[in-house]
């Protein structure tokens, strides 16, 4: 039997995936040198697709890392000078911070319980931090950062640098990027492709910033740093011999996305969590893991399993109707199930889904 | 018309990759999480095979970057003490030298012309050095570093750590790991692979050093320092999400290899190197861009065009009938061309390619 992933990342593939693997595979897109045109012409065509689909303003770079992981590495060596302060309430926010740490920098911990989100009235930021960061979506606990409170806080702090953690939001979220400095993300959850694949955007601020660095002496990285990265992609290029597949994918996901039109695969994502929302509000074993619905994700739906009924009867109930889903994060896998609301999950699996869920 | 890449990497696709990803496909290897028991399983038997194909002895630890590049990056972070020795012949030797010296250690350049390589004579390695770079096969000028030298290093400096760069020597080098510390490669070229991953090979001596150099203060590195990589390589995991297609076909692909036999899989490359030689020696227009025998690479055979005719109209002819090699590295575009002798370059290949530089 054919089983649906709508695991929190990896999850299904999109359902062009297969057939653009077996094009690339016709084209010889992982046997060209990555110093040749065709590369060159590759790279720019998933560039442009992916600043159309994201509306990435035209004075933003994006550069590839092996993942947003590394992502977190390269912020800490190239954006923050001194001071970060890092907004916690999850095991990717937590890790970012710990990045930092370890780099010897001084950071603000701005933490909330799992599963809580933060208000503007919660937090104050120190005046000293020189770089905030902002897990957008949190995979981990289904917590969103809403956009406005973003806005505010760049209202609030015009001159320190704002990272933004997208990794579980994108393509769903629709930032407005000249509202922030920086988002990264990752290929193998929204945009359903096989993992392997970094996407980093940034703005003229952070290069700035990691000029001032490397000016005070400090060594920003090897192969991977701002510059290097730059340097690279303005020829549509990358420092190593890249996911070359990757990098040809996520130009033909986008293209897809784009086709399908932007605003139709938003409302969609926003119907089918709407949908399974009201299903987990419905039933009497099932409760919102975020209580807040403000900050309740629409791409990451996390549910708490009540009245000692088990999540891995849950789990193991649906992976036996050919659909599976994600435990709990962390300390949170006892009572919790996480499940992906990502383009390539259609409404009907959805309807599947949640006629599953009803008769549970 | 297809077209056969012969180039020295990427390069041809193993012939059995496009089989192995259908059925990655139907195994949904990209889609599973990358902490489930299936992608751990996964992992361990690509472990495995590597290990088997180079003879990797059990207390050496395998773990996986991006890139070969990355590798870099990380002996410079986590294994050099305080001075690395560098023998720089080429592009490649080259970039790893600067990164070291980009890092803020102390390096010993040991520098030949390119199209050169080393000889025991030439050379002393200071004494205060702790680390020892040796490209095993120098991609840019087809020169090698024959193995009796490396060891006759490793018995003359038994204290230092010596790291080889085997990325366009791998599988066809039979190199015996008890005598240098680490070894590292990418998938691209020797393994006929998709780029996108790096495999670092390391011995407890070079964990010691990272250990010594971890206790003095200085940071390793983020998510990829040696502990991180290594802590989650022994769960059979990695530190971030990782590409799992590629690590999925290095296990299937190094399978195909063992099943062909090593010994087989050397001695046609053996094979095919000589013959492609002789041809160069016999044709008035061409000749060795490496002059001495004894270092003249047998996987990636660099040839020198001359009496003024062009490496472009032969690289132009050979296209013509379905075949594509790589420029000359650099400065040497102008006057050589380089052809890789990978697996999956069969004998019949090479044996048209030989007739084709016959009528040339």
């Amino acid at each position: 039997m054919k089983k649906f992933h709508l695991t929190a990342g990896p999850s299904e593939l999109y359902f062009t995936v297969e057939q653009h693997i077996q094009q690339a595979l016709k084209e010889n897109v992982a046997v060209i040198s990555h110093r040749s045109k065709a590369f060159q012409d590759m790279f720019g065509f998933t560039a442009s697709q992916v600043r159309e689909m994201l509306n990435v303003p035209e004075d933003y770079y994006m550069v590839f890392t092996g993942s947003a992981t590394e992502v977190w590495e390269r912020l800490a060596q190239n954006c923050i000078s001194k001071k970060s302060t890092h907004f916690v309430n999850g095991s990717f926010s937590t890790r970012f911070h710990q990045f930092a740490e370890a780099w010897g920098h001084q950071t603000q911990k701005i933490e909330k319980p799992l599963g809580e989100g933060f208000n503007a009235d919660d937090f104050s930021i120190d005046a000293d931090s020189d770089f905030i960061s902002i897990t957008q979506n949190e995979t981990s606990t289904g917590v969103q950062f809403p956009l406005e409170d973003i806005y505010k806080i760049r209202e609030e702090n015009p001159d320190k640098l704002i990272a933004i953690d997208a990794v579980s939001s994108i393509p769903f979220v629709d930032i407005d990027l000249t509202k922030v400095d920086s988002l990264y993300f990752s290929v193998q959850k929204g945009m359903g492709m096989p993992a392997g694949l970094g996407i980093w955007l940034f703005n003229e601020r952070c290069l700035e910033r990691a000029k001032e660095i490397k000016a005070s002496g400090r060594h920003l990285g090897g192969y991977h740093d701002m510059f290097t990265l730059l340097k690279n992609a303005e020829k549509n290029m990358t420092p190593a011999t890249p996911n070359a597949l990757g990098i040809y994918l996520l130009g033909k996901v986008s293209e897809d996305l784009l086709r399908r039109k932007m605003d139709i695969v938003r409302s969609e994502t926003e119907y089918k969590a709407g949908m399974l929302y009201a299903a987990v509000g419905a039933h009497k074993d099932l409760d919102y893991a975020v209580k807040e619905e403000r900050v309740r994700s629409k791409t990451v739906i996390v549910i708490e399993i009540l009245n000692g009924r088990s999540p891995k009867d849950f789990m193991a109930y649906l992976e036996e109707k050919g659909l599976v889903v994600s435990t709990g994060y962390g300390p949170n896998k006892a009572t919790q199930v996480r499940i992906a609301n990502f383009p390539t999950h259609s409404k009907e699996l959805y309807f599947q889904l949640i006629d599953l869920i009803n008769a549970w």
